[in-house]
């Protein structure tokens, strides 16, 4: 375990590194959490004026909302209303509907899209961002193939060429909008090309960490990337547990073995992603815990216990159209798992994805966390 | 973490090192957790005739229930109807009111009686018990002094002179009663005097585990133990933020405060434990997880924050004279933590003991949680 386990930064001391000029930041994404993330920055570039531009830019997609555009309602009432109601946001927060005039002047991009818009923007921004710019990108998660695993943040740092970190964390966005006590972690190790005076942890804490909202740096983004993506699958495991009203007990220790199936993936698959990035960081246990007790995955799979009906029922009728990330995650890491012949090994996994989509009953789980898995190994085709 | 973190001992194998005559099995203690226990080792020892004896003996503290006698019910109609109605036990388990008379033969002796019956109990069994016999506590926590802390588990220990380990885990009696499906962690190191043939891990694994409860043997001891009496500090902090409502972000953030609390407390008192056994344990992270979303002590929290009243008005009016293990706890910690000066090192241990006994305001919290302790160290005095 790290022995400080949260940085202390007061930003009202003298910082040995400061940069000539302070840094510019600019938010892509204005979406319920990229504006809650936004809303943070803003404050923070407003108090800490020797090292941020006050003006901080977040990118807007451009779209009307009650007959006005939304850029024109956040810059004239500085309120997303169409994605964040009710909260008020800093005045120097500057909505920009121009997505190369967002980033323009920009040392900090944070990147807060969905998932599915990031690689039309990468398109757009590729050789139009300054190598040395640093990101961090509040997407998390992996892509997954049948030939490879990639991590989000290296498809940014691959296509833009710059340096990109992660930030990940028990952060349902409209508790920390409303500045209830959450925490998050950072994912930032120094680029090769760091000199002092560039972005490092001490900066990346003062730019998000608010006494509401902690913040915790580490090095180690493939653990995080990798528990931000299969805590969705766990969530459907405790989902069926909760939906069979099995008890507490139960969804413990479902909690529990997915977490040791977790870190088991991560330590395959990216040999130097650290066990504490998984058992003693707010993106680790701690969103694991959060996303285990309600969200899209967990109803999803209750509703499927309670019901009898499949996933892909529930998804209809529940979702209205939406996907629990969850299904899919739980499809390509099974495809994954299957193609090295890991099955044994992640029977949490494994049944999972049965359950889901081979009509495997729900009843046989403990049954298949007994690591019996080579004797009843079933075929299935796919 | 445990590359095989389950064991999977399959009961229809020859064991090699069988000893000579089945293990005689004894259980005191026949409340409500003594009594699943009891079942569980039952079912287990009438399905093993080759490594343990049929007949399993519970010591009853005979009382009268319904004009009958207690431990003439249990045989008679095989339900503990005073502590667990409802629930059919095994027919080899035998009542026996006569403490003596139920330790008489066994080489394996479990102990799972309230915590302050246990002094005098060992005083009953002091110099009458073979010093070959192995002992598993059901009994967790710590028993803190002024000046040490002392393991549970090593009073029996040096009480009776038998090597004695401890079961601990998210074990809801109720749901284990019920055998909806939970796990366990047993920790017992072999002993000194160890010969093939002896009370091993896998013996300990056939006489716990069911398909039902699942069994992990470890050898740690110590971090098990500080584990199952810290969770109650932790519960009483999550209750705080439930009872304010800030939402799931901020509990999962004082449990991830709370487990790594634990293990700092676990390393410098105990040096051996290791982080293991609270990240990736049922007596760990799993056991937090059950008591800190419910039970006694997280419901005395919540009603505080929610009512205003003190931990002592509360515990009157909510727990009809009983009193919530974690108040005891918090006390006993703060008081080595600050005959060592510790505080500033714990924050969540010591803001939640002035929350409960110092009228200190819980929206404290997250602003003692940023190790600023040192500038705001109150001026208490006990």
């Amino acid at each position: 375990m790290t022995d400080s386990q949260q940085m202390t930064v007061d930003s009202s001391v003298h910082y040995t590194n400061i940069q000539d000029s302070p840094f510019n930041v600019a938010i892509i994404g204005s979406g319920n959490w990229g504006t809650v993330v936004a809303k943070i920055i803003a404050e923070n570039t407003r108090e800490n004026p020797l090292l941020f531009e006050e003006t901080t830019k977040m990118w807007v997609y451009e779209e009307e909302f009650e007959g006005e555009k939304l850029s024109e309602i956040i810059n004239r009432d500085h309120i997303n209303k169409k994605y964040l109601p009710g909260i008020k946001l800093p005045e120097n927060l500057i909505a920009v509907p121009d997505l190369l005039e967002a980033v323009q002047d920009a040392n900090i991009i944070i990147f807060n899209v969905p998932h599915q818009h990031l690689e039309s923007i990468m398109a757009q921004l590729k050789g139009k961002i300054n190598p040395k710019t640093r990101a961090i990108s509040c997407l998390k998660g992996l892509r997954v193939t049948a030939d490879s695993i990639e991590l989000l943040s290296d498809l940014i740092q691959d296509s833009l060429g710059i340096h990109c970190g992660v930030l990940a964390g028990a952060n349902l966005a409209q508790e920390v909008a409303e500045q209830r006590f959450s925490e998050t972690t950072i994912a930032y190790p120094l680029p090769d090309d760091y000199v002092p005076g560039d972005v490092d942890p001490t900066v990346l804490y003062t730019l998000f960490h608010r006494p509401y909202f902690h913040v915790h740096v580490i090095e180690d983004i493939a653990g995080i990337s990798v528990a931000g993506a299969l805590k969705n699958i766990i969530a459907i495991s405790v989902g069926f547990v909760e939906g069979l009203e099995w008890g507490d007990n139960a969804k413990a220790a479902i909690m529990r073995r997915g977490l040791l199936e977790m870190i088991k993936f991560g330590r395959k698959f990216f040999p130097d992603c650290k066990v504490s990035s998984f058992t003693e960081e707010s993106a680790g246990v701690a969103d694991l815990f959060t996303t285990c007790t309600g969200g899209r995955n967990f109803k999803l799979a209750k509703t499927m216990a309670q019901t009898g009906k499949s996933a892909h029922e529930v998804e209809k009728e529940l979702l209205n159209g939406q996907s629990a990330q969850g299904l899919i995650t739980a499809k390509e890491i099974h495809t994954v798992i299957k193609n090295r012949g890991f099955e044994e090994e992640f029977p949490l996994f494994e049944t999972t994805y049965q359950i889901l989509f081979h009509g495997v009953k729900i009843g046989i789980l403990p049954y298949m966390l007994e690591n019996k898995w080579s004797i009843t190994k079933p075929n299935y085709s796919s």
